[in-house]
């Protein structure tokens, strides 16, 4: 490979001679030779300095500290970035320095030297016309850009993934849920047969847990919309020129469309994100109600002969090597699988977010990290699941009525004619024989043919059925 | 011990001769010998369990299905349990049945035989004149009462105990913001000196952490304010009178004194807990926040002689059974581990809430458990930490201003003057030598003394310190 | 309440007039308020101090370094804290100073003050014969005491209470293994349908997570089996006597019965807790396999009617409160709960061990606390389900003939006779339509009768039945 | 993009045209576009299989059921994927089905395809010469080859990356704990002063913590070491040929070079991978190691002039965006973000491994991810750790003497001479005034200025320093 000499105020490193990237990019791919294959900084992290180094370099231009050439140099490298043009020039993984910095020297190099480029300069020219710090980190700190990047990277990918992935999920279910209303079936607690209810019902409840996910993310987008930009290196804003936190906020949230405003208090912006660690909560708890979504799912859809074998889910992929025939609920173990992952990451944030010291919180990577992936897994999870399983869920009818005719805890509808201990006489009777609850009834001398029959209909035990 | 029999639908049960508990709290104790000493069910939620049953009583007399006297004994002995006159009176712990109807029959059992006494009655009498499941527990199920009772307990510790803790110690941080306002130190980042920040400054950012988590715990109260009371076994309201959700969410909302309404989907309230899984996402959050706040004040005040000693911290006790005169910042200690215990907790909360099935979710003892512990311990840890650690912090100023004149990083009041380049190789030539800033500049031959003592002021560096 | 005045070296303590323990121990009731109805240091700890001050007491004689009637006179009151007499003498809660400092004053303060009472003292003596400090404490620091109580109390409790109530569940699940050995059930992956093994070989893989489990517990002994007592303040072992480390573990070790050695490195072993977290490892991965265990039971256990069906387990209680003649999982559910709650206490765990700072790690309570809960739980669920539930579990041989009889999946018999295709050929088939394997075989045209009753034997698909 | 037509059970699907993959690779494509562009199933997954389908290949052969010439073709091609050859052939991502059977298939589909294709067949062929499921994975289920693929791939790792970067990292460190033997320094209790230590002394902790580690890990290989091959479709064996089991995992120790053996009960190792939760947990353990020695080394070498500023190490970029000069501990911050993933990473481990139901766990895939992820990092870490850091530290003797000889906490000397009480007044007065140890304990006239001296030496205070 051909190589180049750049310098950072460390000295003189070799880097690839046609690369975008400086000295302290090089650096960094020395010293952090550390999952290099699977851990690259994610993608939407790099997208989001793109945005806040567009907007400094306007806010810097109007504020009178940036050359109007450079900012439009500046910002037409960034829109290369946010097409993807540039994707290879990010070869940084997570595990680096915790403040980001060396992501953040990344984009700045790059964003200088191409913009050198394509000003007519060349990557072997010594001094190039933008410079890293002087010009596109002007009026920055990694400080304060990477947990701005963090909070554009988090809050879009909510918007952009996580929450629509939910959401379609969620109509899905609902548009079961009102289908499904009036099929009886019976109810099951602690995995026991219990009293009945519609398959409506049961699907209204995830629609419900979904609908409160929903909100509990969206809480946490007022959090996340604060950004750090403009505390720069320790929160007080030095070397910002008058007005630009509030600036700069203004710009970002103009590029990225998103409700952007400026952190009212850059201390805590910079030494802690507990932004991404309240929001992250709320991932986790769509991660649970996922976890019970998926888990009777695919206890509802068992058997398909010595299961529960209430529901019919498609058919996607033959589902063993060895067992010709067999069908699983594939869709419903991505799901469960992403749930476990994401219970999982919650912990590296919180861990990560817990142990910022005095000015600097330095495990912004892997917090984001974790986070990206949440939001991503989360959001693709639901769409596979909903294309691939929930828009085809059907009831077994004939299983479902079998079901919930011999249970014996219709008994309860009894409770209130004759008591709880009269009835539970009868359903423990019935058990113990085989019999049905009606004869049992009959011959136990507690309430005759027709009392049975007009009193215990499943159909009448289900309350409320348009939800 | 002298004993009685009492019964239940399984049959005869000798129970202790003078307790008022019956035969299904009786056989608990028999069947779940688990940590019985130190995991009794807590309780809070023995007195959530006193609200709801007493406002069912109310809400079933006036829907006219229970008699008036026994509305009135019931919420008599719900008074008395309220005012703990029969805390020994509720021996069960947390592991038993995941649906908690051994603590709801325990309650039944309790109302009814303290009512039956209270009536004239005998605790020897076979027949009771209080039935627990016919009179107590009408229009109720354990699977809608113990949710309802988790979120009682829930609601009520956060605004009793746990927001009231983190506020007073919000407030004291606020107060030595603004104390420490003008206290010029020098910041940290990665733990290494960086540019200068005010004391004040710094506290300010522990402010807006607790600011943030105390919005972020408000905003999940609204799910917590939802109460599952009114779809009995599983959802569907069955032997409920009319009105009865509604109704029974007024009265609880009226003897509590808190916004309490029905859940709009019952399903979900009793096969999931994700306002719980959701709220205790915000104690965790809080909890991240402490430990980076108790980590800091430690930290600052360490010493006296050999660590950062920018602050004093009352000494509260000798530290140290060998070192004569030592003194530690325990109640920071006490604080961090608390933050452990809750992320912890955290983990516990999110697999019991992951793992409901059909229509219940059976590890609701295990969730409110660790839900009221860390709710409890944040409370009374900031209450701890706050009167015994943070109104007697004070800076040690000659320390402080030691450690800020001698600070390298004073360096980047330069950047915008001589450019980043230049500012590093005095930064890095000072270091060498061991010399001064100032001294070094002027070797360099970048600037003067003048225009060094012009731009390089710590107290020019600190941008806004009136937050 | 009458109270006496202690001091120490800060000054004067008011305490309670009769108890035994003094102003240290009084400064910690009131500077620590959290939690203390509910978090008092375990009596296990308590109890390893008292093996440890007895210990020490008898090598510091031994070494010239303490008299022999004081050597006596503490020997004699760690002997009443072991029979339990001084119970009430130990008020201090989890959440204290990180050392574990004041407990071990605590402890300090009661055998000295009581020895002086034994030795014919008053409590109201200045002076106290035995001296908390100067003597019960000799040649210790709270900083090697705590954690060597840590290690006691830990070793102590798995070999008492965890494995013994493991090995009990272990060997009831290995008799059933055996006695259900010739059960030929339909086997289930992925919640569906699969080939055929027997009830006996299904129990055996229990069993052998339970092996393995106890294995992984056996291994971590060894690291906890090394004390840091020797170390005193910072590892050094200043202020010790010749010898001291070796023999006080030599005593330990035959005070407790158990192998106890010094540890070879006493800065890990002020520092870091790794032991714990490593030992506590191996208690979760038992919750791991209850968890499964626990499950499995259950939904085997499930219905009466409507559920998979194919085991019975013993009814021990009613199961609702509301649906007469119900009988629930609910030692299952108490198991299921513990494994959640050692899943998180190992988070609690594992953050406190990984916050030691440079020669201590102060976050010894809070670790010690949640490792001797979860061994506590495991021991104690263990043996509830094993004498409540695992002990009665008996075949439902009717369901299971069913269920396998009518499996699809014993066509897997014939990948090897007609090839996978055409084997999954007749399973979806047979499916489709409703069919046996058998007709639908047959009207494919790819085997005959007489080939299918020979090739497909539910009985000759189960291998070795004799584990 | 031309493509072919591939078929499996379920009817045809279109592949890419000269791609090896075949039908049921393309559906997983197609069913699970989930992070598809960062969650590729782990290559060291793609290499077990490659070892296995080979073992199998040959014990197939051995015991007549395979011809020799496609025992040699499916050979052939696993170790053109052992060398990398067919990367890009396995496309498919962690989040599918949770047995890994589309993962298998892809792996039958690939070795059958291409060894057609080394036959002399074409891809277009519409029968291939070696079949995916009769050939390939004859004697196999996803069931169990997955299992033995997540235990190959898991003890390769932790023997060829995990073991010797921890093992580099401690021998390092061991060498400086034996270069600063000498180094007399204070030692930090609470991060507060304490007794003294020397340098040696304080690295021979964490040498002492990663020993014990190792040793953990070591612990847990032997159940790592168990296979499940020949356990097929639920365990029990079935459509394997006599001696199968015992024969393929002799073969796969034999290509691997490592002490496998067949698992003595496949019931379990299908349906629970409590290996890989006890594995991670010891991987976890170390994880919590390096966390406190990561945290060490960046506050000792914190400052440079407001710091701790014991030790410095080694400048490796520079630190800062904005503040010239600064050099950061980043490797440190490298090494702990890698503990806090790893912790997360555990959490996801043990909440996928507690979820198996019945006869398999279908939380594999997440499983072995985060497995993977773990060794990889803390492998990868140490090494950068290593000689990026570690290598390169030098204490800073001018500021450890400093310290030492300032600190208070050398009172702790003169307790066995003249008791705790007095010291500690020695302590607190030189504290209040501002005074050194020796002045006020003259001026107390406690002891002489001689007795001063020959008592209190720091090195006399740090006992055994050849560890």
């Amino acid at each position: 490979m051909e190589y180049r000499i750049e310098k950072d105020t460390m000295g003189k490193v070799q880097v690839p001679a046609n690369v975008y990237w400086g000295a302290q990019t090089q650096r960094s791919i020395m010293n952090f030779p550390i999952a290099q294959d699977i851990n690259k900084m994610p993608k939407e992290i790099i997208k989001a300095f793109a945005y806040l180094k567009k907007a400094a370099a306007i806010t810097n231009f109007e504020a009178g500290v940036l050359a109007e050439d450079k900012k439009n140099l500046i910002g037409q490298v960034c829109d290369e970035i946010l097409e993807g043009k540039l994707d290879d020039q990010f070869p940084l993984v997570v595990w680096q320095t915790g403040s980001g910095t060396q992501s953040n020297m990344n984009c700045n190099e790059v964003v200088a030297y191409r913009a050198h480029v394509i000003n007519g300069g060349n990557l072997l020219d010594e001094t190039k016309y933008v410079h890293p710090n002087d010009d596109v980190n002007k009026s920055q700190s990694s400080n304060d850009t990477f947990p701005t990047a963090m909070h554009i990277a988090a809050y879009k990918i909510l918007v952009e993934v996580t929450i629509p992935g939910i959401k379609k999920l969620r109509d899905t279910l609902a548009k079961k849920a009102v289908d499904f209303k009036d099929v009886v079936k019976i109810g099951r607690t602690h995995f026991m047969d219990a009293t009945p209810l519609t398959l409506g019902q049961e699907f209204s409840g995830y629609v419900s847990q979904l609908d409160h996910g929903l909100r509990a993310i969206d809480n946490t987008l007022a959090h996340l919309s604060e950004l750090a930009l403009g505390g720069t290196a320790v929160g007080t804003g030095i070397n910002t020129p008058k007005g630009y936190s509030e600036n700069v906020a203004k710009h970002i949230a103009a590029l990225t469309g998103l409700p952007f405003v400026t952190a009212a208090n850059k201390f805590e912006a910079l030494a802690a994100h507990d932004a991404i660690v309240e929001a992250h909560g709320a991932l986790k708890t769509v991660a649970v109600s996922l976890m019970k979504i998926g888990n009777d799912i695919r206890m509802l859809s068992s058997g398909p002969r010595s299961g529960i074998g209430e529901i019919h889910i498609p058919d996607n992929e033959p589902g063993s090597s060895i067992m010709p025939g067999k069908v699983n609920p594939t869709q419903c173990e991505a799901m469960t699988m992403v749930s476990a992952q994401v219970m999982g990451n919650d912990v590296a944030i919180s861990i990560g977010g817990s142990l910022g010291h005095f000015e600097l919180n330095v495990f912004k990577p892997v917090m984001i990290y974790n986070f990206l992936h949440s939001a991503r897994l989360l959001g693709d999870v639901c769409v596979a699941f909903n294309d691939k399983c929930a828009e085809g869920i059907e009831p077994l009818r004939e299983n479902i009525k079998k079901h919930v005719n011999n249970s014996l805890m219709l008994v309860t509808a009894l409770n209130t004619k004759i008591g709880y201990y009269k009835a539970a006489e009868i359903a423990q009777t019935a058990h113990k024989n085989g019999s049905t609850l009606k004869e049992t009834a009959i011959a136990l001398g507690y309430l005759t043919a027709e009392e049975f029959d007009a009193w215990v209909k499943p159909e009448d035990m289900v309350g409320d059925i348009n939800l």
